[in-house]
């Protein structure tokens, strides 16, 4: 018996004690938007560094002025040097009310497609962080070791624009800097076929609030010549896309590439099921720009999106107030070599240009990223994409992805190395959304690829 | 001396008495439109029967299916019939941290302007009825009787949309009739100058709630494809005027009457300050229909307004979400002999062919009311004229009114009478906003304008 086989013969007879241990990670709640769960952010973090140096890792919590880092060191002497990368925070919980049970209370619910494991964070990002860890456990207690030169760097802000990240990883760059690092925030082409994310979209951030009248006014007293900065809101917002779906912001398209042939072909083989896509959402018809298919306006074409809107009385029954003031949040998905900080100023360079007398703006910024695009022809890409096919039923598919995750960007550049982003995650996962879940089998197989893949990029 | 000038005396040696029961009345937080103040409704109307008791109404409270009606009969046993009009219920409150001093703890505030009472429902509505019940107490001390029938009306739903009006006064129409009613829940022009409100605008409020996912999604996995109901709801509502400033509604204004040379005339002689009109809460220009000045703006043009709008991730930080979901509160202002029921109809038909693809919407009506315009040759309307100028420095004035007071159109089509308007709130009274206030001169001046209106209307 291979030391591999071995590994993996562990992996499945110490199932429930992992799924029990991601149970134990999964109720703590570390919501990292909300500063009322900063205590559960650095509980999170303890937890973390007390399962990383219970299997031999050395490990500890790192302090920034936001929530903490997590870095643990371990396995072979010498050899390939990789940095995983997870986040151990996750997206707040509301609509509570939409939730079939508990978000921090997680549980095995059985549904048509098999057992889930049922809580917030389970799918983004606890369960496909812990697949990794639960394959160095397996492989430290087989062997005693591991296959490769590992550290680990887990963080508590992902899911809050990673305010300390950048600084945490200049601050630290010779210690954290490896061969390659590996990223588990994505997802599985489908059930049975493992992908390789190598196109991501960059992502600018913008929170808006304009202001009108001083006060909020009586719409019988002032409506007509008061100014509403709702109307004024919902005007600027309305007119960032034509009728068409393009973003009509000034030079919003610089950078944008067309996809070669060969890219459209392979993604033309992926036979992706639009209908399905959308149907699971209850949608029917790909709402992006016209003369695109609904992968390309994922994965290829750059968006602007409100993800939330808010002004004036919003409680039951009826106010009839003009309010001082509206507000939105507002992200762009970026692809190719759009620039975003031009893209962040040509957006506000359009809203102040657009704003009527007797209003005014305030902003809010997220942090940005550029979109990225892998070098997949470097070794480390087939190794890790064959070890992935020798686990699930299909081969592995290099895949664009319609998210955005900014540390690839963060690491080329200021740890000079590429990242392989592997995960588990399937499309109906709801991150982000009520009844998040993970596939019982994605956390399985997916501690069962990673100790594969480890054991792959030890060759590279 | 006259009963009149007895009478006054009476008000001015019982002021501070009068302060203290309004005070009573305003530590009760009847605010009508959240069901969590059911209790507090019916306390305030319990209160008013108590105090109409006391002086010598026959008072009771009239439970409805909402909030109870308070109805009471006193004065003489015949001559002039009259219905006092007035609602006990309040605004909401929020936002709570842009108030001075708790809402519910009326308090005397010295301002620039004068002693001032400070408190939700100071002006609207509390304070304006209460001048009617201490002119009534007055009189009742001094001679013993009122010199009319005098009916009072007092409703706890009028900031709700007065579900319980309509089947109120249609199943109790022989009690309520009258010659004609008061209404004190308008203003004064300015602080010296009383006013007659004798056009009032109407009204009609939808609430509409646009759906696209079947649930909130993440950006990155599904921005592009998937329909964001925001983005609908802006456009659809940013459509809603053009570029003058006109509402775009096919039909909406059918029934908008041209102002006739003789009201401009006696609008322009009012010489409306609309700098200091708009000044005074932040704003310099009108921003209503181009080629119509400020005034006509709010008395003699329709508005459509968004008192609110909601939809997606709202709280601290950044939440990429596609939602499901996107709301807003809207409100029509009518004037003329726009049809309510036609603009109602003509919105939803709007915004229904405005969806695009795999959306849908929902409504909340709230009830909608025409405008009014009073026949200002009844003779009630000089005579309460006259006596106004006889309290006031300057003369009274008959002007319009930006406001709905739907009432108004109930009584006329209900009870077949008119309503002669007179309040006393000024411009800066900040009803339905924090730091809401009543001046106290409005509130002594406005018990001996009702003593001496009552004296005036028994010779009508």
């Amino acid at each position: 018996m291979s030391h591999l086989d071995a590994v993996l013969a562990h992996i499945d007879a110490d199932r429930d004690n992992a799924v029990a241990r991601l149970f134990d990670l999964l109720r703590i709640e570390s919501i990292s938007t909300d500063p009322a769960y900063k205590d559960a952010c650095r509980a999170a973090a303890d937890w973390l560094v007390d399962d990383l140096a219970s299997i031999g890792f050395e490990a500890s919590r790192r302090d920034t002025p936001g929530h903490p880092m997590v870095v643990g060191h371990g396995g072979a002497e010498d050899g390939k040097a990789l940095l995983f990368y997870g986040h151990y925070d996750v997206q707040p919980v509301d609509p509570l009310d939409l939730w079939d049970s508990a978000p921090f209370d997680p549980r095995i619910d059985e549904t048509p497609d098999g057992p889930v494991i049922r809580a917030r964070g389970a799918s983004d990002d606890k369960g496909q962080l812990m697949t990794f860890i639960e394959a160095c456990r397996a492989w430290k207690a087989v062997t005693g070791s591991l296959p490769a030169r590992v550290s680990i760097l887990f963080e508590g802000e992902e899911e809050s624009g990673s305010p300390s990240l950048v600084p945490f990883l200049t601050d630290n760059a010779d210690e954290l800097k490896a061969d390659i690092a590996l990223v588990c925030d994505t997802g599985m082409w489908d059930k049975d076929t493992p992908a390789i994310s190598t196109m991501l979209r960059g992502m600018v951030g913008e929170e808006l609030t304009i202001t009108g009248p001083s006060k909020d006014l009586h719409s019988g007293m002032f409506g007509g010549p008061a100014r509403n900065p709702i109307r004024v809101l919902t005007r600027i917002l309305a007119d960032m896309h034509d009728e068409t779906g393009r973003v009509t912001l000034p030079g919003f398209y610089d950078g944008v590439p067309d996809l070669s042939d060969e890219i459209k072909a392979q993604w033309d083989s992926l036979d992706f099921d639009a209908d399905a896509f959308l149907g699971a959402v209850g949608l029917s018809v790909p709402a992006g720009e016209e003369g695109y298919s609904a992968l390309e306006q994922i994965w290829a074409r750059p968006t602007f999106e409100v993800n939330g809107i808010w002004g004036g009385y919003t409680g039951a029954g009826f106010k009839t107030v003009l309010p001082s003031e509206a507000s939105a949040k507002v992200t762009f998905r970026l692809v190719g070599d759009q620039d975003p900080n031009a893209i962040q100023a040509a957006f506000k360079s359009y809203v102040e240009s657009a704003l009527p007398a007797d209003c005014s703006v305030a902003w809010k910024s997220k942090d940005c990223s550029p979109a990225t695009t892998m070098p997949v022809d470097a070794p480390e890409f087939a190794l890790a994409r064959d070890a992935l096919s020798d686990e699930w039923p299909n081969p592995a598919v290099f895949v664009g992805s319609g998210g955005s995750i900014p540390i690839v960007g963060h690491f080329r550049r200021i740890l000079g190395m590429d990242s392989v982003l592997i995960g588990f995650g399937l499309d109906d996962d709801q991150i982000h959304s009520p009844n998040e879940k993970y596939s019982l089998t994605s956390f399985t197989k997916g501690i069962r690829s990673w100790a594969r893949v480890l054991d792959a990029l030890s060759r590279a």
